[in-house]
């Protein structure tokens, strides 16, 4: 029986290519067998991260989500689709490890940090060796953007998805002293209704793209309806500072 | 009168060298002018972090805390003598910047998560152009290290200091899905308390040293009572996985 190659998780970091590690830039260079998640008929966002430094003999491999924007979470049918779809990404990526091939699966911001990487990663690490490498998550990219330190001292810091309920949002909003949000898109009418349940609408940025080229920050009460997806809402902490 | 060099607060993330970003390192690799926090007597964790990539030229600035352990927070003393100790950083720093030298801060983790280096950008912003770095934070090398992802779908992170009250601890861990502490040292028995009370024993890990040859995970259940004050304690999400 043939040795098993291994399966990296690469964080990327936030955006920029300048910001993921060393090791990242690294095993991304000498990457024979690169595979990535991505939209159908989009090139990528985490592709595009590493456009200019991908090996010349590199094999790509595009997981493209099924289309799945038109079922709601809570839909059984949504979760069984998306199930389906990691179970043949997985078969994907045995064909080349049961090879002996190391690959790259590249991560936007940190692999354990929400992201799609960690069902290939559950579905795999008891079958091929898996190395997993961190990368700056892009809640850091968006607080690094505000120009403001997010916590000081003992500031307790809440991370929420704007997908919860609305009630939800505002109890924990009024609750925490620092504030990521993340998974904005749509959802953003009612997470600014929450935010200002919570009293802390004068406290609240919003950041596109951080790190990026189209990079974006602007106070919430100033912002329209309409943002990217790959949004953040950050309210910085107040803690103790000599 | 002539132009002032730029401050860098440059992210060097959870300690292993080779997780700092490709730009963290292109400065340090370049930097005649290098400052970083230590306590009197040692030699650094920051300083470690970069030791064998520092140019030959580098001139080293070591801000040394005041020894405060010996004074509780509460106490005003506590304060104001680290603010003595950041003004004085802040003048040394000046002196340097002043006469046109760049001048790269070493910062652990992420510049404006926790840490000491904020309480200097806020006093130098205004006076001399500033550029931070983000890191991969402390938090990620830990929940890395316990080979399992911290968040999935729509779950709750929380981050929290060990040196919060016991009570505020029991009530914000029982409430949210996934949990990080750190500043744990010598609060881990009071902790300890906390999670129990919260009903959460059992899925707590401690990480010491995390992506450092050091590295140790142990099941919160079966650690003494000594660790280090760099150590976090990780409780993992369940949310939803297709």
């Amino acid at each position: 029986m043939s040795r098993s190659g291994t399966l990296y998780g690469v964080g990327l970091g936030p955006g920029d290519p300048d910001l993921m590690s060393v090791r990242a830039d690294r095993l991304i260079r000498n990457a024979r067998h690169l595979a990535f998640f991505r939209k159908a008929g989009l090139k990528g966002r985490a592709r595009c991260i590493v456009d200019d430094r991908l090996h010349e003999d590199v094999t790509e491999i595009a997981l493209e989500y099924p289309v799945t924007t038109e079922i709601p979470f809570t839909d059984p049918h949504y979760n069984a689709c998306l199930a389906d779809f990691y179970e043949t990404s997985v078969e994907r990526l045995l064909g080349v490890l049961r090879q002996g091939h190391d690959l790259v699966v590249l991560c936007e911001g940190d692999p354990f940090f929400y992201g799609s990487f960690m069902h290939l990663y559950t579905r795999l690490r008891d079958r091929v060796p898996v190395t997993v490498v961190p990368g700056i998550t892009g809640m850091s990219g968006a607080w690094t953007a505000t120009g403001c330190p997010i916590t000081w001292g003992d500031d307790v810091l809440t991370v929420l998805m704007a997908t919860l309920p609305e009630a939800d949002l505002t109890r924990r909003i009024a609750d925490s002293d620092a504030l990521v949000v993340m998974k904005i898109g749509r959802n953003l009418p009612r997470l600014r209704r929450a935010v200002q349940a919570a009293g802390r609408l004068h406290e609240a940025w919003l950041v596109e793209y951080a790190t990026m080229e189209q990079q974006r920050v602007r106070p919430l009460a100033e912002a329209g309806d309409q943002v990217p997806y790959f949004s953040t809402l950050v309210i910085h902490g107040n803690g103790r500072r000599p």
